[in-house]
């Protein structure tokens, strides 16, 4: 059969966007491996899903699945490219719009320029819920790395974060410390590690090492994990700009109890069909 | 404008091609660039144009571009991947198909089962020609590295190439090797390198560390010349078959001053819509 796809990308993390409302397709693990192969495929970091939903308080539902064929639950990244996709393709003409996803439902806001705000959940700062092997609740945590001690900022947005504060992002030690911290023994699921240069109370800097990936050009969660660890730690106001390798993400959180509000860009690169 | 373009590959070696018969466009280099991004854009290793002639001996013309924008002289697995295309657009349905290339014309046969065989021209065996600094031609040079001496086939292909028996490609030291090679003193305009394994005399493993590139999953003009070092050394019969990374190409040279024919494949992948 001819599948009908649209990619797009979000800050650089790239996704297959296929339409299971007006076409039928089923793809199997080892077709989405076949399809995520950047010389022998498409080529795309996730592939995303979009369905009719299953219940009425929902416009759509999405699924999201990894290179390796596997579903997974929520992505920043996707959530903006799902907005700007459903509005191209005219299956809605909302700009609010609620969807059902392996997380959980969700309210994205498409704004007249284009960027799409995105509710990420309210960070869990317990140790347990992160999941992180600590005596007790610290705005910051000492760790210990082969002798060395780094200061480390603690928390969840559905997925372990570490915020490691540096003075350049440009000369951080990504590649080394990244695997070290990912794989620390006080986290039990492993991590995701956020490198974060602060330069104002409103602006910073972001790279990020993602938990069983690698460095990769943007990071939803991991920007959310930096503004709250920011927020938490004094260093930025409410509203913060963040500068990632892929381009900028405006977020704003109002405090403890509170979701982060996460704004960025989709972009639509171009339109395929492929016999599967 | 909505350009049309399909993407295709040959032994993993991957082609944006571009009919500019049906459809007028012209790229700039950093157009070329922003589409071969595999995150921001659609992701190629080159660029495939198909043109008119501009004689009326050749069918068609093509022109191919790296990654980074510039033009390149030729390269046998798009010369293939041109050839399936210009067949499965309609724009030709010959199986002999006459081609202009900035290389020089090309003659193209398209078999039934899809498999396309190439002239890959007539290799140079003298050291000038390569270029290849030695006293005076031989079947195989020995090489000084670092005080370790090896043992290398030298021929051009039109581009210098130095092949390198192995006992087994899946252990050989590409990376290690591949650029100490390549920029060795004795290649003044550099190498590519070819790890050769020999399973019999018929039939054997490659894998090339490209000029300038790195290890690539497939070189048509490295397969040729490990084919015909491989000859010239007496490990070869007239025919090979030539597994790569990529998969398998099929070779055939009649001895010195004859063209190498190399036989392989080329698949579509998918056709897409692009805004320029």
């Amino acid at each position: 059969m001819l599948l009908h796809f649209t990619k797009m990308h979000g800050l650089g993390n790239d996704f297959m966007m296929v339409d299971l409302i007006s076409q039928k397709a089923r793809m199997r693990p080892e077709q989405i491996r076949r399809l995520a192969d950047r010389h022998f495929g498409i080529g795309f970091d996730q592939l995303l899903t979009v369905e009719a939903p299953t219940t009425p308080e929902a416009d759509f539902r999405y699924r999201i699945y990894n290179a390796d064929g596997t579903e997974v639950e929520n992505c920043g990244n996707g959530a903006r490219c799902f907005a700007v996709f459903v509005r191209d393709r005219k299956l809605t003409s909302k700009h609010l719009i609620k969807v059902e996803t392996a997380g959980g439902p969700l309210s994205l806001h498409v704004h007249d320029d284009g960027q799409v705000t995105v509710n990420m959940g309210i960070p869990q700062l317990t140790p347990e819920a992160i999941p992180f092997l600590a005596p007790a609740r610290a705005t910051s945590y000492p760790l210990d790395l082969n002798g060395q001690t780094l200061q480390l900022g603690v928390l969840s947005m559905g997925n372990p974060h570490a915020v490691l504060r540096v003075n350049r992002v440009d000369t951080a030690e990504v590649e080394r410390l990244g695997p070290l911290l990912e794989t620390h023994p006080r986290f039990p699921n492993k991590a995701n590690i956020g490198f974060l240069q602060v330069d104002s109370r409103t602006q910073g800097r972001l790279r990020v090492f993602e938990r069983g990936v690698g460095e990769t050009l943007a990071c939803g969660t991991g920007a959310c994990a930096a503004m709250v660890s920011g927020c938490l730690q004094g260093w930025f106001d409410s509203a913060v700009e963040l500068q990632l390798l892929g381009g900028y993400l405006h977020l704003e959180w109002q405090g403890e109890g509170h979701p982060v509000m996460m704004t960025g860009p989709a972009k639509k690169v171009f339109e395929g069909q492929i016999y599967l």
